[in-house]
């Protein structure tokens, strides 16, 4: 996607250097600053840090520690050690533990000395699939949207409700919840997205909204609190997230908030999509309530905040003190409230995803 | 209410210097602040600002307003001017309209020279009627929390959610939501307040935190986002809220985000209370959702906001830059999503609140 009219992806590999290439997300959108990760320990610690967030991008990310862990040392003992680092970066997406599962089966039958290599070009694989999976969940997506507009008076724009960032900076390109607009606006269609701004951390206001101005599409920031009146007034036609962790019987784990917009498109019979990769579907959980851990983060996300300051200049302050603070990171919307998910391979109802996994089982075979 | 162990109402009447003294509330919890109201222009300002907020508090601060005017002209023209100013500082509260009725109702037949004092002693009147309102309030929500209290195990603490700021700083004294906990407190309940921060603005994590604090009353700040991951957690056993307008029918006005926390109780079986006095209830108006006009404020309310720097000094900083941004200060709550009405004459079910206009019919005939 552009960045001040150039293309770039989230994340890029440099041969020369052999290092993984990064926009640091916690600068945006202040600033526009590329990283090289060239060690395990850079890795760990970018995903720790949200340099790097969004489900598929932490598992390609996730994908190159692991490959980066095995050049420097690729027996097995060493191997398990980068993989468990990797896997207490975050607990909750489980697109991380699909990647580097997917790099350690590629490569542990190999000899030792053969598998930084294997591993460097299947993370190579994972970041180019990446891009491949997200384009054809805007091209489902497209549809979708497509049929919302035959539906409205022609003159209106079509008003799409996103919550936190799931865009091309929360994967390689294209994004999740973004691909379907994205195309949608390469296609002609008028729209305007309604950005939540997504307290905290405020990736709504701090990267989908930088995301739309760069693409030059028409969006407006709104506090998290305002999406339920916004969709009771009738200026809301669809919600689409993204999903951090699908249960099998289709409950979206997401960003915090994302569990009440849910709860208001349907209060208001607002169609609820969830675009997501199959690799975020978690077909070993049921219940997502129940059975997902839901990531508490340091209180200071939400005590602390940054911002431009009257000098121009990017200041911390402190909005919160004295007070106990509780920052949970993710909420699950139960199936029951999500319309449908949008996946690479085709648009799915929440209770209808075991066709997707018996789909999946006969490519296997 | 306590300030630093010495007892406060959120403003009085000095009659030496004829003002009303205010806590500033844009200065908490960083600063705490009195300013002497001494005029008209001085009432306009501090509600506009927010200086005074609140819909009870509102009233208040709207009737000394137009005491204040009363006492530099008191024609008929002058009267109204003064009257449609006030009017207009906020438009969502109704409570504003019902207490300058009142004062004018209560001096409009008499001759202009008397008027400036009678309506000094009609708004001081409001004044002494919203503290024992609100006590009012707190006694019958303290059946309430004592009937939840008896439903759970004995060793954990009631879990209270609460949503922006209904404590004692939106009234005189004692508050509207908070008036029951601060009962219950009393009464030796073990109870836990989530406190939402209340975006834009942030008057749970400012304002409500502070107050509770301050009572020495245990409590958590959560982003508003993590209400409705809380209540599926079981983590809250009840919510209350305030209201600054409520519809004939029952549909609750507040603070934006106060319906999507009604949404999540809902969702989760937990009950949703709004606590108010009947001045909050427009009788004039059935259905809240189309009908209750709703507040735009400034957008730079969302865009910027305050805190303490590095060096302990109040700064404001500019979060969102170069994208659109709306700013809906209130939304509607239907009446299907309140469990009950907590007011100053016992606790009604939406449906029922005919009931109470009968019973207020009756008294006054």
């Amino acid at each position: 996607m552009q960045v001040n009219n150039s293309a770039y992806t989230s994340c890029w590999y440099q041969p020369d250097t052999r290092s993984l290439c990064i926009i640091d997300q916690t600068c945006l959108p202040y600033e526009f600053v590329i990283l090289e990760l060239t060690c395990l320990a850079d890795v760990c610690e970018a995903i720790t840090s949200m340099r790097v967030r969004g489900a598929p991008l932490i598992g390609v990310t996730a994908a190159f520690g692991l490959a980066f862990a095995l050049a420097e040392d690729a027996d097995d003992q060493h191997a398990q050690n980068a993989y468990q680092a990797l896997l207490q970066t975050r607990p909750t997406a489980v697109n991380l533990r699909w990647a580097i599962d997917r790099v350690w089966h590629t490569v542990s039958a190999l000899p030792p000395e053969l598998r930084a290599q294997a591993a460097l070009a299947e993370a190579g694989a994972i970041w180019q699939q990446d891009i491949d999976t997200c384009e054809k969940i805007g091209e489902h997506g497209l549809l979708i949207l497509q049929q919302a507009v035959a539906e409205k008076p022609s003159s209106q724009p079509l008003n799409i409700l996103t919550h936190c960032n799931a865009g091309w900076l929360a994967t390689v390109d294209w994004g999740t919840a973004l691909a379907p607009i994205y195309k949608a606006h390469r296609a002609g269609i008028n729209l305007h997205v309604w950005v939540n701004e997504t307290r905290p951390r405020n990736q709504g206001a701090s990267l989908t909204a930088w995301e739309l101005r760069q693409q030059g599409i028409p969006h407006t920031v709104i506090p998290d609190n305002a999406a339920g009146h916004i969709m009771q007034q009738g200026l809301v036609d669809l919600c689409i997230v993204g999903s951090d962790r699908t249960s099998a019987r289709g409950d979206v784990c997401n960003k915090i908030g994302t569990y009440l917009k849910a709860l208001a498109a349907f209060d208001n019979n607002i169609p609820f999509y969830a675009a997501l990769p199959e690799s975020t579907i978690d077909w070993t959980i049921q219940d997502g309530p129940r059975e997902i851990p839901i990531e508490q983060r340091d209180a200071r996300e939400v005590t602390h905040i940054s911002g431009r300051d009257q000098q121009g200049r990017i200041r911390e302050i402190q909005l919160i003190e004295g007070s106990p603070v509780a920052n949970y990171s993710f909420d699950v919307t139960p199936a029951k409230r999500v319309s449908a998910l949008i996946t690479e391979h085709g648009v799915y109802q929440p209770g209808n995803l075991q066709a997707l996994q018996t789909l999946l089982a006969d490519t296997v075979n």
